[in-house]
């Protein structure tokens, strides 16, 4: 039984998984199966890195779509559009859709999923997070009889490749930003990856399918690192952590009506040297799900590239050929697989999470000084894990470590306990108002 | 559209099980569909961490498996048998089971799945391998797309545990089992686990879910943690690696009528300290998978326990229940959950596989002994990365580190790069030969 895939897009990821249809041999035996029909370019004449017949091809993607060989339609062009509307006329013609488009699932899943419900068919998205770990299977799949307590990962490499070397070279984020650009790690424009809007896509993707309801991908705050300072970096190694780009999607209650109450966030974050994230070094991802019972997994690989992605779309076109050989035309769809929503999900306000912080203040190097901010932080019930002066570089005065300098500025860092974020803002602002006190030059998550 | 559960046991994961099963809320909807019917137990009257009708809980397995309230069959029992008679049973009767048996499915995996053909009913065992980590599935679902070069692993908690303390404390090997038996995290009789059996099992069922085909279980050589001398941790540490015990399974060909060449065992191996599977402690469990294209993939978390388990034995009743809903009374099997088998296996003959090794040597602390074993090596063609004299505790004179002794008994370790079983032998052999060295102490698999 031969299944006709059309394929929208032969950039890096569509000529992946032209790769591996075109070599069956040693894969699953369904890979056999399959048969690539159609295929929209942007440009018939561009030399390709896959030979494909020239009658295939084609620039008009709704040619694809429509073709009555294509079973199975895969996006992989990206963009919004047309990318949005492509999939739904799929959709609509009653094709399943693999996509790997987390753009367009991040922002308009939701009306996807209804159209995709209404027809009966599958919307597939495996290579939408995490390149080619296996997370979107076992989210719907493996882990359903959890309660999800966390989600949190490591899903932008661009950015955790920066990081990885910040830490280890102490270099400026600028600099390693303009290398990873010359090897093709980050884009020209890198800014949805380093403002942390790419990962936002990807965790707001991870929680519908983790808490079994939409999150509205515009109201999830992120924060990059672009304005990372390396000197943060540093401190934070000092003091037994690490500094990643996390994106985290916290269980936080249910309201009366079932509505699940969630933090989701993306931002960088200390994490402490022995958490299983903290060792997920380079272009690599990971995600972590913390859940009842099963306690805490991880997954982890690389999260991007055409070899990854490409396997992921392929895992997602063989689950569509697999279940065709269930049921016949009548057949119902698996809601593991179609992901059906069955709750709603709303992101609480900010001032109302818990969690732990990093601060790093310039303050003018007074004896009292690390006292009375210690006091500001106990007025507030805000519980300090530590606090230690470091030698403030370009300072006028230079100290020369914890509680050895002798005048002019210095840095202290503080590391508090779990605490409400609107009490830790209070206390935040007391600081800011003591003469001492020059600025809060950083202020980070830490778990 | 309830579907009703028969339980085979009542232990830590059986209870686990009906646990989760008796608290749907917040779980995937589908577990609220689950209805436990039936409860085999070995004793009535024993306490249970779940409370159950009395009416539901016999001492008769086939009563659980024949009622016909029951739709789907947990087998969480252990032991070969009847679990293995129960299963068959299940299966001809046409019930899909659901077992976290890895003794029965490494020993009796080709027989049940030739039933579950025959019948057209799924058996499922993600809870075999790993515990909670979601495993089974990935490699059934998520990788079809790829050809895989090698899946290794560390499976088995109670001996990575156990090396883990070994390694950080410098322990004997036997006083941490000792502490580990008090602490209920190795079994009285602790073979299975030490001895390698265990993992066996695993590596059996995870080779022929990514290879597509059957391996012959008692084929496997297993070498356990029960004769490794803790000065090989420590020297192995010293030299940048870590010790592990790896499962592992290796592609290494097809013969010419497609079946395909295996190297698969279970042995101590060093890692080096960056890789992958070298940062897993205490009793977590990861399997790494490396195929074309996806690169190299991890799976991460606990390996064992009451929630863990359950989390993925409900994971394997969802699938059925949601597969449940595609097709009608005619539908056939989805191939990819069903892991139907489509091609041979063999395992290799150890000698014609290559690998990286770590010697420790005894010999007479005389000058010119490292070079004859070098050109003993170097006689076979075998590539030496470092060669190393520590200082021999319990000799008779102790050297003072490399090169430094002056008399009596020293140590010398030789890490290779990887060259041939039988080439290695050969030089082994030579180097027992000579004068100098009075004994190979320890011979060591390394990565």
């Amino acid at each position: 039984m031969t299944i006709g895939i059309g394929l929208l897009g032969l950039g890096t990821v569509g000529a992946g998984v032209a790769g591996i249809l075109a070599t069956p041999e040693g894969r699953h035996p369904l890979v056999g199966d399959l048969a690539l029909r159609r295929v929209a370019v942007r440009d018939l004449q561009r030399p390709r890195p896959v030979d494909l017949p020239a009658a295939i091809l084609t620039t008009d993607p709704e040619a694809v779509v429509d073709d009555p060989a294509v079973d199975i339609v895969v996006e992989v062009m990206g963009g919004l559009e047309p990318a949005r509307s492509l999939i739904l006329r799929a959709i609509a013609a009653g094709k399943p859709v693999v996509t790997a488009n987390k753009a367009v699932i991040a922002r308009y899943g939701e009306e996807i999923a209804a159209a995709a419900a209404e027809q009966g068919v599958y919307v597939l998205i495996e290579a939408a997070v995490g390149g080619g770990i296996p997370i979107i299977e076992p989210l719907k799949q493996s882990l359903g009889g959890n309660r999800i307590q966390r989600v949190s990962g490591i899903i932008n490499g661009t950015t955790n490749y920066i990081l990885s070397r910040m830490a280890d070279e102490g270099a400026a984020y600028g600099d390693v930003l303009a290398d990873a650009q010359r090897l093709g790690y980050a884009e020209a424009d890198p800014a949805a990856d380093v403002q942390g809007g790419d990962a936002a896509d990807k965790i707001a993707i991870l929680a519908g399918l983790a808490y079994g309801g939409s999150v509205q991908r515009s109201a999830i705050p992120a924060e990059g690192i672009d304005r990372l300072d390396s000197r943060d970096v540093s401190y934070a190694a000092q003091l037994g952590f690490v500094v990643k780009l996390v994106a985290a999607a916290q269980f936080l209650g249910t309201d009366a009506d079932g509505t699940v109450q969630l933090d989701v966030r993306v931002s960088p974050t200390l994490l402490p040297k022995e958490h299983p994230l903290a060792g997920v070094h380079g272009v690599n991802n990971a995600i972590l799900v913390e859940g009842d019972p099963v306690g805490r997994v991880m997954f982890y690989g690389p999260g991007a590239g055409a070899g990854p992605t490409a396997s992921a779309v392929v895992a997602d076109i063989l689950n569509i050929a697999g279940i065709r050989q269930v049921g016949g035309s009548e057949a119902g769809l698996d809601p593991l697989l179609a992901a059906s929503r069955w709750r709603q999900c709303r992101l609480v306000d900010p001032g109302l999470t818990q969690h732990r912080n990093y601060v790093r203040l310039r303050t003018s190097d007074e004896p009292g000084v690390i006292g009375r901010i210690g006091t500001c932080f106990g007025d507030q019930q805000v519980s300090i894990q530590s606090i230690v002066q470091f030698e403030a570089k370009g300072g006028a005065a230079a100290g020369a470590g914890a509680g050895a300098a002798t005048g002019g500025a210095a840095e202290i860092v503080v590391i508090t306990h779990e605490v409400g974020e609107a009490r830790f803002r209070a206390a935040l602002a007391a600081i800011e108002a003591l003469p001492e006190v020059v600025s809060v030059a950083a202020c980070l998550r830490t778990m």
